[in-house]
């Protein structure tokens, strides 16, 4: 650990990220961001069981990492992410048992729900194919920076699937509304750039030259943010997604509460009265 | 039955529509696409209470029919449908008992849960006046393909009535917001085919006289893909519509695995690997 | 009370609000329509803890009014709303205990909930400032009419605090998607009136000069609707939340079956048959 437990959680429940070098992506750290880089660019960066069960295992830790305050994923020489490896993984899928079938299945949704999970807000920065799983992990984060050239395609119906893959059925309705959803799900068409910004699912375009800084400097804005709040605020977009209006505002009674006891708050109050722009601390 | 009981469901349970004649509507078949016609065009194609039963009765029927894998649905003479018809239905239901309106209200619900119900892609092939109980067909379809110059409105409360009538209240908002649906359900206003292009409601805009081949050839697109895939697609959208995020998920790895075991999924690996394109049976 | 107890409902359960006068905002009748104006513009309008309590019994008491069909509110001095103050709330709120916090966080939440449940749908006419809470008012209201000017800010992020304040985490999404939503809580950002228009967030972009009278005179427009549909449109918006399709649809049955046995029904058949306008009246 590269910094003391924080007063708020004493169990030594913590841990850095400091020194990790994962085998199937590419990580880095800048400031408070955390950089994954897909990393196969002669392939378009496909994922393998190795990289789903590795990035995996990164966004679960990330719960437990206080240094970190938000992530970029990106994938390397022009593209985003092709999706699972058609040598790699549908080859070996097309052999499988249906207990191995579901292990996979769950494996790959389990990437989804650790990026959902973690209380840093996730970016995809989103250039050239961002294709089948790799269209999920643009979907999953929480803000999407794409180039116009990018190609975003759900594509499990083309490889003979249905387009209820990694939380699709549920997540892209909510981003981008009913239709459009079915449109992309039924056809696996892509769906270029502007258009994508049109529909409210990239955030914003951007010239390819400049897709990484920037993704990287909204990144390290949002992660001068109070993050303590922030991740309240991701959990409970979370929490909320199926509960009635009532219930949900009851529930945002009592996490707020909770974000008016940190300090945060209370730094954010006295840097307003003395005129000065608050410093967060995340707690 | 015009072709053999599939191998994955060898019990009988499967029903064909050679030779289905429907009194209330016109019903073609295009290949393994389906054309139901709105068929009275000096009213605009209205509704009567044998036409939603007739329609109903159809798309119940549509789940135990394998030669069927899409579905369109079009208005004859340059409108789509201008829903219940006054003399025919609201006059009636003024006399009505309330068990009997329940009767009514529950008979034109069923007629949504069975277009949402069935396995087929359904497509709504708009133009001209598309109201009340006709706009609620268009927002029951999967896909919207209309004209410029379509107007599409849910105009309950111009007869007195509330905007919830056969699901509006739930499928609209999630179709182009919250917002913007009471907008249309307070007002009764029409909605122009741009605008309906631009909210998400409609997918697709082309010119009235292409309408129908566009939205048929669309249709048949659709058909050729993974019909066990688009099926469960269907479904599972319906399925994750009020679950939670992780529950999604999870639901999403069973489905996605059972689709794992079809023979088109094995076919497409196989097509990748032969560099072809693949030949979907729907099993 | 203005007028003799409805037909329907015969137990004494309604009060008038001739005559109201409340402390901290103020309350006109313009015809059925109750226009509510936060009035400090020389702060731009800030809330504080008395306004939110007075605005909070306000909405709940208008679930008994029969002689209000629709709600405008709008902010004095080309401001809609600044928020809750940050001397008169920010500050004690730092000092507060834990009960205390929640007795808040759960009154600011009551004024969301008392909006949602009133039966007029509530129309927010919208200038300049529309920050914090009064983003919040915006985004609770039925309807939106803004200016190209206004700016909507859920800022609480920039208070250190979190996004998921009086159901923002589950209303908002729903008017612009996830996306969009993750966007305006995460960064606290101002939306623009033409952008806001664009996401669905406006309904409609006026000149500041029309803004009130254009309000007011939609606002007058949908109170000669049918206010009993109305309400129950607005009802089940909110009863369907978080159901399933089919669960929605029959709710939807038995709400429209009950709307059918109003006169307002009755009237619009019997002035459709004399080619007239009808003229509803709420029962």
């Amino acid at each position: 650990m590269s910094k003391p437990i924080s007063s708020h959680l004493a169990n030594g429940n913590k841990i850095s990220l400091a020194g990790f070098t994962p085998q199937h992506f590419r990580w880095e750290q800048r400031g408070a961001v955390g950089l994954v880089t897909l990393n196969r660019p002669e392939r378009k960066n496909p994922l393998t069981f190795d990289s789903y069960a590795e990035l995996r295992d990164l966004f679960r830790n990330l719960s437990y990492v206080d240094e970190i305050k938000a992530i970029v994923v990106q994938g390397a020489g022009e593209n985003f992410c092709s999706g699972g490896d058609v040598h790699e993984i549908i080859g070996p899928l097309t052999q499988m048992s249906m207990p191995d079938l579901l292990a996979f299945t769950r494996m790959t949704g389990d990437l989804v729900k650790a990026m959902r999970a973690c209380p840093q807000p996730v970016f995809a920065a989103i250039d050239g194919a961002c294709a089948g799983a790799g269209a999920i992990m643009a979907m999953a984060s929480d803000l999407r920076v794409a180039t116009a050239r990018s190609k975003t395609a759900f594509l499990f119906t083309r490889v003979g699937l249905a387009g209820c893959d990694m939380g699709a059925c549920a997540i892209l309705p909510r981003i981008v509304g009913q239709g459009r959803a079915s449109d992309l799900l039924y056809s696996g068409r892509s769906l270029g750039g502007e258009e994508g910004l049109q529909w409210g699912f990239h955030n914003r375009l951007v010239e390819p030259d400049d897709l990484l800084e920037h993704t990287l400097a909204w990144a390290a804005e949002i992660a001068t943010g109070p993050s303590f709040g922030h991740a309240m605020t991701k959990r409970m977009l979370h929490q909320e997604w199926s509960m009635g209006v009532d219930e949900a505002i009851e529930a945002e009674a009592q996490a707020q509460a909770i974000c008016m006891m940190t300090q945060d708050f209370h730094r954010a109050y006295h840097a307003f009265v003395a005129k000065q722009r608050p410093v967060f601390e995340g707690d």
